[in-house]
């Protein structure tokens, strides 16, 4: 069911083979970025064979016409697609003549290698009698630099004339867009000498959506003569040429992208990429390097989890975790408060959008302990102003208060399917929940106060004006939904969603008396409405099993456990018509466990068990989000087996390509759940209350790990062995921190007997 | 809320009124057919104004790629669309050299007028000092001619060159194709002298349909001198001229139309349609209409209802009834057992395919008593030779026997909904529901137990593999469907569903006790099975209120009657999200009451009281399907003002235009629905057990009404007045015939004081 292309090594993604059946496999798990841009591990010169093709700028995209087969009163008007932009990565490569194809031609010496304590992608191949090596990286140090370099050199005694066209190329498109229409029109392009620039704009919507530029200019350095510069109709070319012997010649490329989400028009564009490029004259490709690469080191001093142990999973745990890491770092580290974590980052163009639940759900608690506490704001912030937007997303539903959106890139929902879009509206209670999980973990109320509040009301009115009272049965319910298990559509009453929604409402009402806000013009009927949803609201339990019900009538399926199907049925989603699934029992991702996991605090020991052993039997965590939960729990519960698993499946969910989908780019989104599941659930790091506790545990397979957090201006550093937890305090005040259920003040280091 | 465009008349659908803001919805109502093809009343000339372009022929349809915004395993590859046909109707028109638009000329004696009684299409207009006299029908002595004559004469005293240029045109399209793609290619083409023909073929497909072809050849006749003849690239042409002064001079036209379906190639086609051509040479307009008419005056014989009374909603009842009827036999008169009767028939080309669960449901029984029995069988014989598509069909959703579709041409599903597809898996019932019809009322088993028993047996055996077990309750149940009230998906045990398929259990195993076949390899095992599931399945019912639950959960809503909601509201689908609908207890059309009509001997009247009027306060009938049941079911229970109410929204469904959509198309299928709620509701015709009953009501607005239906090879009218009931046998033998309770013979004549 697994799929491992690439070797496992603690730093390094590699290999030594040149896999052209899993091309676009092996392109999404090279991918780089650096929050700004980035793009898929596309080979830079021609490739004939299969391959997709992929290079994103962040909040650049195109309001694709909404394509449903019956449209549906509420449906949104388009989709937005992170769009495929302009190829700054291309060049032609020619030996004697020949064009180098890696597909077509006799190769040697492939090695392929995505160094992650550096963000390097670095390639080496033999063709024609000449050795290439090709690094790339995206700046972390200019955001909007990308730089390549080729080292070429003979290797078969001969000379060899070598040249480089090297592009930039805007003549793409995306696979998915819905009318096959062209989303890019080229609104500027030169050529001259050394150098050539090329802008780009998306082309009019009737949306009202800006129409961006995108301005690229690329510039050389290296052993190479220019020979030639033209701009054609849809790209732009600059050809340098060497004879090549055995002693190694250098060509370089650096390109710089700039955007009219930071300058205001084409002119002032192009002249910032000018400038910017301007800086660069005369500064070779390993300065660059060097400067880059002590940032990415910078950020792993911060966040590296390190595993070891004897055996090959130890390897694979450790690799995961950095893989992991390193791919949501280059997604997204917090610097621009406009943007969000897209579902495939800059990886893939697949699901559109860039601001999922996700964010909130499973990518905050994270950022919280990695990054600065801004990080986390801002992306609290980012909701706060799209909050007249969720007003809107309400209004087409024909209800009061703030929906956020499923999918979305400027805060209008633009999902199309009515089971989500319309139901799965439990998306609303995690963006309450981010901002409880940030004052929480910070102890900063000003958020709360100042921005939380507003969103949180708007929220609240939502769910007080969705619920309905069942006058027979003296309860509030809340009918149509989706709950997280998307195997089950329009569904009444489900657990997670309703209990969700009281919650939403008793936060609010709690903050509200701790912070008057009267601007928001929250009246006492209103307090009462919802004191009266809290006290009143249906949460569905079943009696004699004991067990929370995930919702109205999961209970009178035909029960049975994921063990019971052939293995031939999995993945259901692939194997199964969508029928036979919402039939069926079977879980997509946690949901009732997903709220156990929310509100650890509020569950006793008893009940996460008896919950965790009905449903973990039923979940067949085809979605990314589903594992860590699982494993975060298993571990709570002593569950070690389970909880290896669970862990191996979310820090390796692409590595190892368990969804068989990762062609289509990596789980970006996700895969903060692998270091959620070491820190939340091997070493139980709980938050609850304004207070830090541990409860380590060791899995067997591993002999230690250590991980750093960020906690209130503390920099800790959790280090657990068969022996003992260690905590060394790094940076800040003593703290006290609760390590097997007892205190301890943690002044430098601290160190408690494994177990306690 | 209704829109009105054409006068209340008995057996016409007139106006003086050239409607250009309603051209579409006019254009619906004045279509015309013959079972063969038709076509909506567009003008023949040209017309620069709105308009909705549509000639269909029966059969002939293209496979759309479908088109959704997420793909869900199941879906079907694509969607069969009824295609807008050559435009054969076409001329331009030029009075002294000015071309005659309607939409931009100064117009006086504009007069359009539909006849029933004799399928003609008349229409008037003055225009450059010159009146015109159009007629037109789709005969019905020879299915492929279409004739059409102008009478044309100067008004003002001058004389004027007139000339007509009558196209074959092939350069259609359909306003709703998935991706934008012409269905047709132009593969021959002819013009010469007085005649001109083009042939056409639907461009390839992928999906191995049948590429159908369709010839047409025009052939002319009157007082005008052919001028030109030319073939363009998708047209042909000829043009005819006369001068006109104060004497009418005619110009008829003649149009045959041959398929693929009935010959074998494009030379056959094309051979068929010039000898057909030919035999009409030398004929005038008039006796071909004479033909014609003749044949429709035989029809009304057979089926015509007669209402009248003082007021002018008996002239609305009765234009009503004979609109639905006309349309209807227009759609389908079973000459051809390969058809089915389309939603739009050959008024529109939305929803696409020409087969829904409509037939079974709403139109047999009408076929069954105004049409031979052959007529009926043809039209379950066409599900009996699409068994293997609907074993597909089941297969698709990885279930055991035979699913019919919900949309089709050829058997295979292709509507693309999942919560529709998927999922409103009742039709299944319907079809089996039919066979029981046909041998309940014409008392011929022989259907049954040749051709009937296999499609139960399969129907069956999908039932049996679509319900499970719930072990905890004892109860079988049916998950995830949709009810006839598709404004509930995929909700748990519809009461309607799970009855019908236990009836479906229920009547296949009577049938194989009766009929043996051991060819269907039904088991002991089965057998078992399904009376296992007869007497375990669970039925939804609410002790407290007494009332059957129309599914789980329904009684937890919000339950409020319709007459609660502001006028505004409504029509829900079109100002409601569909969140909101699916939430709300509003029920687009009879559901429980569906099921209290197709087994009304099997519930008394009691509960049919309670349940109606339970649920009917919440039911909106924004299905056409929808009013009709409730009529029935109102005076079958003396609520002669609902039932009034039904019958006036189900027979002036159109011709008022109550749901705001008319203007697509006619609602074909759900025409039966004004005779059914005549016949079977105010006469309470019932069928029962092999008896024949009438217990009549009259509805205050009428003074009488009349009817006739075949039963048994025997021709009965029924006359309903305030005093008495009136049989008469028409045609065959004495009768056994209860009225009001009480069995009576009859030979002859029989008269029973009304009320009894």
């Amino acid at each position: 069911m697994t799929l491992r292309v690439m070797d496992v090594t603690p730093w390094e993604v590699s290999t030594n083979n040149l896999d052209k059946e899993h091309k676009r496999l092996v392109e999404s798990l090279t991918s780089l970025g650096n929050g700004y841009m980035g793009m898929r591990g596309n080979f830079e010169e021609y490739y004939s064979g299969d391959s997709h093709l992929g290079t994103y700028v962040a909040g650049v995209w195109f309001p694709d016409k909404t394509r449903v087969g019956w449209w549906k009163n509420g449906y949104p008007k388009y989709f937005g697609k992170a769009i495929n932009n302009v190829n700054f990565a291309k060049v032609d490569i020619h030996v004697d003549g020949k064009r180098v194809d890696l597909y077509a031609d006799q190769v040697s010496d492939f090695h392929l290698s995505l160094d992650m304590q550096h963000g390097l992608l670095t390639r080496t191949f033999t063709v024609h009698g000449v050795k290439f090596t090709v690094k790339r990286f995206i700046s972390l140090a200019v955001k909007e630099l990308a730089a390549f370099a080729w080292e070429v050199v003979a290797v078969d005694g001969k000379e060899h004339q070598v040249t480089f066209t090297s592009y930039l190329d805007g003549d793409v498109k995306n696979e998915d867009s819905n009318y096959e229409e062209k989303f890019w029109q080229v609104v500027a392009k030169d050529a001259q000498g050394a150098s050539a620039s090329l802008s780009m704009q998306t082309v009019a919507n009737p949306f009202g959506i800006e129409q961006f530029i995108v301005s690229a200019k690329q510039t050389f350095a290296g052993d190479f003569v220019a020979t030639e510069a033209k701009a054609q109709e849809l790209d732009v070319y600059n050809t340098f040429t060497a004879e090549v012997g055995a002693t190694a010649k250098y060509f370089e490329k650096f390109v710089v992208v700039t955007t009219s989400r930071d300058y205001s028009d084409l002119g002032a564009c192009e002249q910032a990429a000018a400038q910017l490029s301007q800086k660069l004259a005369g500064q070779r490709f390993s300065a660059l390097y060097q400067e880059h690469a002590t940032l990415w080191e910078d950020r792993w001093r911060l966040a590296d989890v390190q595993i070891s142990g004897k055996e090959e999973v130890a390897i694979e745990s450790q690799q995961g975790i950095r893989f992991n890491l390193f791919q949501l770092f280059s997604t997204y580290y917090g610097e621009d408060s406009r943007l969000n974590i897209g579902p495939k980052g800059f990886t893939g163009e697949k699901y559109g959008g860039a601001t999922y639940w996700d964010t909130e759900a499973y990518a905050v608690p994270l950022y919280l302990a990695l990054a600065k506490p801004e990080v986390t704001r801002n992306l609290l912030k980012y909701r706060w102003q799209q909050l007249p937007q969720a007003q809107h997303n309400a209004r087409q539903q024909g209800l009061q208060g703030a929906l956020y959106p499923m999918v979305t890139f400027n805060g209008i929902e633009c999902h199309n399917e009515w089971e989500i879009t319309f139901e799965e509206i439990h998306r609303n209670g995690a963006i309450a929940y981010a901002i409880y999980n940030y004052t929480n973990y910070t102890g900063d109320e000003e958020y709360l106060k100042t921005y939380g509040l507003e969103v949180l009301v708007e929220i609240a009115r939502f769910w007080a004006d969705r619920v309905h009272f069942n006058t027979r049965k003296g309860q509030y319910m809340i009918h149509g939904v989706t709950g997280p298990n998307e195997y089950e559509n329009n569904i009444n009453n489900n657990w997670y969603t309703n209990y969700l929604a009281t919650w939403v409402l008793r936060y609010t009402l709690e903050s509200l008396a701790k912070f008057a806000r009267p601007d928001l013009n929250v009246t006492d009927a209103e307090k009462d409405k919802w004191q009266d949803i809290i006290s009143k609201m249906y949460l569905p339990y079943d009696q004699e099993l004991g067990v929370i019900v995930q919702h109205d009538g999961f209970m009178d399926k035909d029960l049975r456990p994921v063990s019971a199907l052939d293995k031939s049925d999995l993945p259901l989603n692939q194997k199964w018509s969508w029928d036979k699934i919402l039939r069926s029992p079977f879980i997509k991702q946690a949901d009732v466990l997903q709220g156990l996991y929310f509100f650890g605090n509020e569950f006793d020991t008893a009940t996460k068990l008896k919950n965790f052993d009905f449903y973990e039997p039923m979940t067949v965590h085809e979605s990314s989000l589903s594992p860590c939960i699982h494993s975060i729990l298993a571990a709570e519960l002593n569950k070690e087996e389970k909880a290896v698993e669970m862990y191996l499946r979310t820090s390796r969910l692409d590595l190892d390509n368990y969804n068989n989908d990762t062609e289509d780019g990596l789980h970006i989104t996700s895969m903060s759940g692998s270091w959620l599941a070491i820190v939340q659930g091997f070493a139980q790091m709980k938050t609850w209350n304004n207070k830090l506790s541990f409860a380590p545990r060791l899995p067997h397979i591993w002999d230690n790990y250590a991980f750093h957090i960020n906690y209130r201006d503390r920099l800790l550093k959790v280090t657990v062995d068969a022996q003992k937890v260690t905590l060394n305090l790094l940076e800040g005040q003593e703290l006290e921190v609760t390590v097997y259920d007892k205190p301890y003040l943690v002044t430098k280091e601290l160190v408690v007997d494994f177990g306690g």
